[in-house]
């Protein structure tokens, strides 16, 4: 039996990240001092598709582990409105698969362009959006085959989180980091099992999550939809209770991404609500009455648990994609690389 | 018959804006002033549920007309993780219709005490939000007995643009805000019948928007689960290619809302691509091959023509309720207040 590109790039995810951590580690030295030099008041993030949840990935990172806030632009401010953003002290933060989409490089220049200190996160060092950048990670993830974007998503994050442990010299998520690679090994081994069954025929489903798990949430709700044709919507666990649980019915599936973090009470609190409206509650922190709990991979880093989650959904969704009648190579209607301005 | 109080609430409108606009002059010349003083280099926004959606239409008017970041942070960043934020030069503008949910009240007091200017948009100006911030700009929309937000959140976007033309004193925006009132007088007469015939019975559809209307798309999402039961989701009509487009099969239901701006071509351009994919798209503005167009006001300011779309849109969405059986004033499992951490 042939395996997807998909299945075969997840695989790879634990060796692809080593990889990273070991040749990357001068590019990641000199953009952490470029940073402590300009000791940025905000940081701005660039970025689309699954890259941008990579990048509100790191939005809560930077924000809990440095204090500086986070902005996400929007690419069409340079791309199409054509307005320069005053950016100050700002570093801007570009995350690109491919590095190629116009209005993400026509951001990078415009915010170099207005002093910004500019790095760019890509796996193709010589790509538009890394010469129009400072400092570039790259990711040297090999080529994804797959549309949906798994091994580059991850490394990203974990490029980001790199990045930030130099930056805040913190040694904490510096031993983090270290250990990354181990702790996705573990995730591949996880059973997601009862989240399949009761998936395999569903049409709608929210996936939930807090603080940097909210990041993947958004992951996981995209990938159900590239790979299994599911239209899974990601929330806040506390934003889905101003408004849209009122269309969580009985037996709507939700999937709930706790770790253990400050924010996981919160998670089960909603999960446990959302599961006596009578939905079917999947959670994989903590214990929530009427939820069923999804095994996890326990004693890490707060700041990294989540996208060790990332590593177990993939293997699970490439799964439960062909489970429901998909390829999951090939989404309908997608390309590898989406230019847009 | 007796009519909801959302339909109501909904016919308010114009006279709730005209109110807001003739009242609150003092307080938003002071606000204005304040912000003058502090010329910030970064806008905070900190807010949820529909309240989050006016935020997001201030961060494109404000980046767009200002040239100012915009970044909206987490309530939780304060609340549950208790990370104080380096806030420098910033200015934080909180916004919420009851003022009480104690996760935004917590960011707000967190972020004065870090040395921002705080703002609040509030319909309660004797609310917590309001006492925990430096400036208030009350929307005075008198009591909102619909569960689904409708005069506030327009009141609250206005707020926000009076606030901005103010501060920038900027003769066209000024002008705009001023003849807001009657704008939306004229959305409250459009027919949108061939929209609400397609999704009489839809169970999942796309909306769509790009730059401030993607923040109306957001709002629209959110009501049509609030209010109907219909697992609508918004995206960038840049965004929605990069991935989500995979569920867009034959007779898909989308909705792209598109203004007379820079960004009109391209969300033409993305309804004509998902009119080709077999979906059943419905357009606000130019004109797509494919897709069927909606009436619409024009003539207006970019910055406020999707605003005046919302309010179309909430008269259009009232009625959909009622269609497909649901009674708009009371959605399943939602109180009026939610108060998160």
């Amino acid at each position: 039996m042939t395996i997807s590109h998909m299945a075969a790039e997840v695989a790879e995810i634990p060796e692809v990240a080593a990889r990273f951590l070991d040749l990357s580690r001068d590019a990641v030295q000199a953009a952490a001092a470029a940073l402590r030099d300009r000791d940025p008041d905000l940081v701005i993030t660039v970025a689309r598709g699954s890259s941008d949840h990579a990048a509100t990935y790191l939005k809560y990172a930077v924000e809990l582990l440095a204090g500086v806030p986070v902005a996400s632009v929007g690419p069409s401010i340079a791309s199409i409105y054509r307005r320069p953003l005053r950016l100050g002290r700002a570093a801007c933060i570009g995350i690109s698969q491919s590095g190629r989409s116009p209005d993400i490089v026509e951001m990078m220049r415009a915010a170099g362009a207005g002093g910004a200190l500019t790095l760019a996160i890509t796996n193709f060092e010589d790509a538009p959006m890394a010469e129009a950048s400072a400092h570039c990670l790259p990711l040297r993830a090999g080529a994804e085959r797959s549309v949906a974007a798994t091994k580059t998503f991850v490394t990203s994050a974990l490029a980001g989180l790199a990045l930030l442990a130099e930056w805040q010299e913190d040694a904490d998520l510096r031993a983090a980091v270290a250990g990354a690679p181990d702790a996705f090994g573990r995730a591949l081994a996880l059973d997601w099992s009862p989240l399949a069954a009761r998936l395999s025929r569903a049409q709608s489903a929210y996936v939930l999550g807090r603080g940097p798990g909210f990041a993947i949430a958004a992951e996981a709700a995209l990938k159900f939809k590239e790979t299994c044709g599911l239209h899974a919507e990601s929330y806040s666990a506390a934003e889905v209770l101003h408004g849209p649980s009122a269309i969580v019915q009985a037996r709507f599936p939700v999937f709930a991404l706790g770790v253990e973090d400050a924010a996981l009470p919160h998670v089960v609190a909603t999960a446990e609500r959302l599961a006596a409206q009578g939905a079917d509650v999947f959670l994989t922190g903590g214990d929530a009455a009427g939820a069923m709990r999804l095994p996890s991979v326990d004693g890490l880093h707060p700041l990294l648990s989540p996208l060790v989650l990332a590593v177990a959904f993939y293997r699970f969704v490439e799964e439960l994609a062909r489970r429901r009648g998909f390829d999951p190579d090939t989404p309908p209607h997608l390309r590898k690389v989406t230019e847009t301005m």
